[in-house]
């Protein structure tokens, strides 16, 4: 169950109503890598860490409810540096149309000049925030990642996490406003706290590599295939042993030769002998074991429940 | 900012895993009409009600966080619903492919089939709920309507309630588990709780029709054009008073010599002599100064804030 | 079957070109609650009242049929406000390049400078109306609302009424042109025509609250759960008898403490004993009986028709 | 200004209920190459025709509003073939539980099942069709082509017309309904006449190509780029003379070295000694004046007007 | 499998940085008629041409992969046009505050303020391309047409080559950078040259129309609806004889009373004599065996192969 | 510039026809984690690399060509599983009737049943893929991460080959094919060797956190805000050093209080003394320096040139 409090987790300021601001901060609001899809993302991927991993599912459900009230400060930003274009579509009087006053110079009118770069401002919201991207497209749950497994959903949310950050640090550039500013470095900050958060859960599961139960093919883990002619580059992407599996990568400079001469990558014989098949099996069926385990709901006798309500001492 | 207790709102419960209804019941989950939808309109709403209207941004924001702990009850219910969908992803066995199982007929694993119902329970979400609707669209903005004004803002929510509803009347023909149905109709009755405080709240705001500020033109909101041939029908809606503006229908029974003749309805002449042109100015110029003023917000001497913390005594 | 007739159904006028607006006007053209969503909405509500209401029916054949004809106005104004931009287009002679006569001031290319604030106007649809909104977001029939109950899409259609006569009030500040304000107050008065319309035909249905068949839950209908913290507001839609159902609101204070001692509200004991849980058994027993009876369809000797045609006596 | 009749175009029957069809047929009612489609597309394209070429106005806005009018004999066959799936969601009594059901044989509801394919036929639209695709994605105007110039435009439609015809094909694979088939077969050969009427009133428009104004650059409008290695094919269109411009195919076998050679093609010499570059560009030239001309508005004194009314000669 | 050269096929080239013309040529990057959406249109399109039709394969897969590496030129164009946006944001220092240097007139920040035409830009993509239209809009394979019938494919395919030229000629008018307009030209010019190639391919199938296999209906095909009222227009679309099937044209001039005396269109007794039913049906009986021939896959005895790998001599 | 080989990199086969399969494995085609989404995202983001990293344009062009590479593979396999659809959908025989077959029993149209699974197999496709997930929602360029910034970008990468890992491996479930497996693990294999070339590439760049140029603000960089309320886990993502910045973990037990006390977390006073906030700000200044310098573009003196054609030393 969500509690709401009226009071923002930080105290959202701004100097002066600046509309334009406002459409590019909207990013954050309903695009891609904003606050909703950031609570929505890790509020999804809880449901099936209930039972299986109750810290995981406390980690999770705190930092959605934290994202939860951060699209509340950016929501409340947007608000205020909307300023007055509420109050002025509520004006009826001849005098007041805008596109007269666009051609006038008062000052005080030009914010809904800049509120146009984003009309739906105007002609749909009333001057408040829309669940969209800076560009106007609405908010999709395309934009979540969750996939049933730790050890992918949490990579999935160090990357979110940076995105966000990113995106924070770009907008840090289109504003002077110092309250805004502020604003925007605590969020910034937060998407740097909880990659951490995730990185840390994640190194709490062994092993966690690859992501899942199944293991790689050691014939084709440790090959670089090099798809695209004119100046190569070497790098310990294509050299030296790969950082997880400590294989030796074999460079492929030649991919078509290659591939014809192996019958379409089916006949490659004595390849990656460091490989140890039979153990690569093993740890594959232990692992399946391990985790089919953890994952398994035991059938309920009369029925299932979430919560410990009654007598029952479920989750 | 927003809290989040580990217990339901609503003891949900499930007699046993049933992945098929999981898939229809996502639809209150991710869909057009579901939780979500709900619980995002309303927040979105009340971002420009918090310091003009403080009574009803409470209402918002208390039954959007309603929305948010329903949402967190269907997706708990579609977790259970999927029951060991997860487990059996991680096993790897070669003695568990689903295909072969599928020939086979052991009943305990007859709910996989009823999983590809909708695919994406097992080859994305890996047992959980997706933020989709039952066809597997994900869910989007464009489900919301926040037009910054609560004349408009609450009749869309008596009308969202109203289609929450009846999804929820029909999803109850799709399951006879009894906790299950249990669980579905508290949320039901809360649409219906909700949606007679949207009514009492519109009520307390006068006038409240036309929606909005201005007046409608009395030469053309008493016309009822017949636009379709064939067997026509008599009823207090083309025939009598209208239901707001007591104006009495005008049945137009043949549009286009109607309007060739009024030169595309330009020429109409004296034709609703019961309305008050003068009257109707009046009141929209009235309406709007009280409307525009409620919205207006001060120029802050040193900066606009959302909450009250400091000795600031905003909002 | 429909017909168009080539005159419109109001004299839709333009003072002069004004692309910028154009594009403003695209968010009734396209736009979420625009006239192609009207039309369209309606048109696909009455498949399911042909047979069972005939003049609900027909009221929403006229409606829908009538925005069709708004969606032309719209268009047809929009085409007329994109003034030379077609001609514009064409024009290949290397003086004529748009991006050397922007740094130029000849007035008369002015507006193609505008135009570029939907460049989709010029390097897509070559100078006419795209569907889509005003920030180019193509129209999307997950705006369409028709759930297959008249006492639910009757209520969705006066809340779309109202959302479309909002966004004609705010249109109306954009533009000084006197001949699209006459279009626009056309426009935006039929929206409060329909209103009433679909008001009136919902009055005619009755009981029709709770929408649908199934009757609330009392223990569940008359609770305010308070959920957001901080100052509260009282309000009837917190505080004295219900709107429709006449129940005493119960205002939850603390949901928490509430839920947990209740077990998740399954153990709320004698709670709302004004509700006589046997009368609304037997009132949903008997809405059902005549809800389903009205839609049933005869299984047909030889076949199913929509129409009167030949001998049959259907619809 | 469009009208409505009750009848419909074609007699649209069917023999009995058959929801699973009934999921399949939404493809034409909201599908990429369905009737809505080609509705909206024709429509939307007729806005730029209306001054300049009336007579392709009047042949675009007869076929979009037949193409209404199919839309609607889809909608109306939909909602035959769905039966009594309405009927049966308004009943409450327990015994009619669709999940209790579905396990016994009863035959009279096992369109019940059926229509389980797309789950939303009973969740959301209450027994009736949804504006969407058979895997039930909402109907987007992304699936519109316009694009102001008639050269393309009748090109866009020719090929729309093509997609529709084999939709409708297909879909007579998949029922034995006769009276289904005879409207599908109805359905089907429209599309077959508007091909061809599209392609007449293209044959009118002379030149018409390339489409558009702009002549194409003689050094790159002959050459055929083997980009795909393995064996090669030839046919007229690498071979032999071109179609439309009747240049001489030159196949390029190794285009990497070509297009290094040439730096980029941007050294290609002499080439193409047949095209006559002086003649490409006094067409183009003559072109552009001729169509900027037929496309040019001039500007009104008064104001620009859509019809006729008044004492006006517009359009 | 696809290979890469660092090379572009034309050595594109900017004169400046010029972020707003980078947005409007988003519009071939990402947009509904751009690179991307031809070359996965005909990739789409030949998966079923492989075996049956390797010639056409062939070439599908030729022009697939040069649009490629045209979308890899228009991206390369847009990075090139957004200058040093990308640098720009990596600069901390305050003095470098976009909004302040926007009220400055510094002219090398200018490109700055341009490139807020598209915050995106800015705010998401880092200063490169997005996978978008010049609105914004994300690109969606709802853009794809690939019916599985090459008398539809390849016209669809003409009208896709005839919009991105008339896009290409659009944009023209945008940019006066002689670079970028070479770029342009020969962008434009190879649409010319694929949709000769298209049209050859189709002309080397025979018969190809009606597209498919199935005849259409004499009854029907031959019917010219006079669907819209007001003045009328002739022309060969509706007089004389059709363009394919060389039928005399019927024009019903008024189809409500055709139609209902026709009860719905199935009673139209002899009506066009001129056809042959019985060679229609012989027609497309025939057609049916060839075409189902080719495209029938003999049931592999041991497995199905996409290539000639190995001893098989497949495809 | 790509170029295609007629040969796959991998020897797809199939075993024999599986249209159910074919729908499931839609996902790694057009899904939002399938091998269009990886191509078109690494593709994406190599533009901004293309001068200021060349090894890493490299990589990224190598690996998004495999990946289409891999599309290929998907593809061809999605044809193969459908076997004999397109030739069946030629059949216009009465007695070919699939809804007729599916009556029956006969085990050589079994097939056709199951692709109705996704019925636009059958009435879109023509019996080939669609470029849609396996519940037909269209790919959308929605899934694209390209941010602009290498150690963001990097990140964003392995995440996504994290989950195109794990659906491989859910999908691995679905068949038992066993060529088909065998190209299932070649591809899931793939991701594997993917994620630590990306992983590799990452380690290059110091420092790489926080991702992008800004550092982060101490007040609020080593805060865990205890936002859930009832059971609490601690784990090292809440106390202990976090893993990047080495600071001490403060738990915010009660963030409410702590708020309202601290004025939102705008007077936290001494808090994190470890933290050095002259020595963040000087390396924030350097990093932006060196960043900014590295995507810096000289101004051309003539133009600016994506390649190195003519004599120009570029790139």
């Amino acid at each position: 169950m969500f509690y709401h409090s009226k009071e923002l987790q930080f105290n959202a300021r701004v100097s002066r109503a600046d509309p334009r601001f406002a459409r590019i901060l909207l990013e954050q609001f309903g695009g891609p890598n904003g606050e909703l899809k950031a609570a929505m993302q890790y509020f999804t991927q809880a449901f099936s860490c209930r039972h299986p991993y109750p810290d995981k599912y406390d980690m999770l459900m705190d930092i959605a409810t934290e994202e939860f009230s951060h699209l509340e400060i950016v929501g409340a930003t947007i608000q205020m540096l909307l300023g007055n274009t509420a109050s002025q579509l509520k004006e009826t009087a001849e005098a007041a149309e805008i596109s007269t006053l666009l051609e006038g110079t008062a000052a005080k009118e030009q914010y809904m000049h800049e509120a146009m770069f984003n009309p739906q401002f105007c002609n749909e919201s009333g001057g408040g925030p829309t669940v969209s991207d800076s560009n106007g497209n609405p908010w999709t749950a395309a934009y979540i990642n969750a996939n049933g497994d730790l050890t992918v959903d949490l990579r999935s949310n160090m990357a979110a996490e940076g995105r966000a950050k990113i995106v924070y640090e770009y907008l840090l550039k289109f504003t002077d406003d110092r309250y805004v500013k502020d604003t925007l470095r605590f969020l910034m900050t937060r998407e740097v706290a909880h990659f951490q958060m995730f990185e840390a859960a994640l190194d709490t599961i062994q092993p966690n590599f690859p992501p899942g139960v199944r293991q790689s093919d050691p014939r084709y883990s440790n090959k670089y295939f090099n798809m695209s002619k004119g100046e190569k580059s070497e790098g310990p992407w294509n050299k030296g042993t790969s950082t997880k599996l400590n294989e030796e990568w074999e460079y492929i400079n030649d991919p078509g030769t290659y591939v014809n001469k192996s019958d379409g990558l089916t006949q490659l014989g004595d390849y990656n002998t460091a490989a140890d098949q039979d153990g690569l099996d093993e740890l594959e069926r232990s692992l399946s074991e391990i985790r089919s385990a953890e994952m398994s709901v035991t059938s309920p006798e009369e029925y299932d429940q979430w919560c410990r309500y009654g007598n029952r001492d479920a989750p």
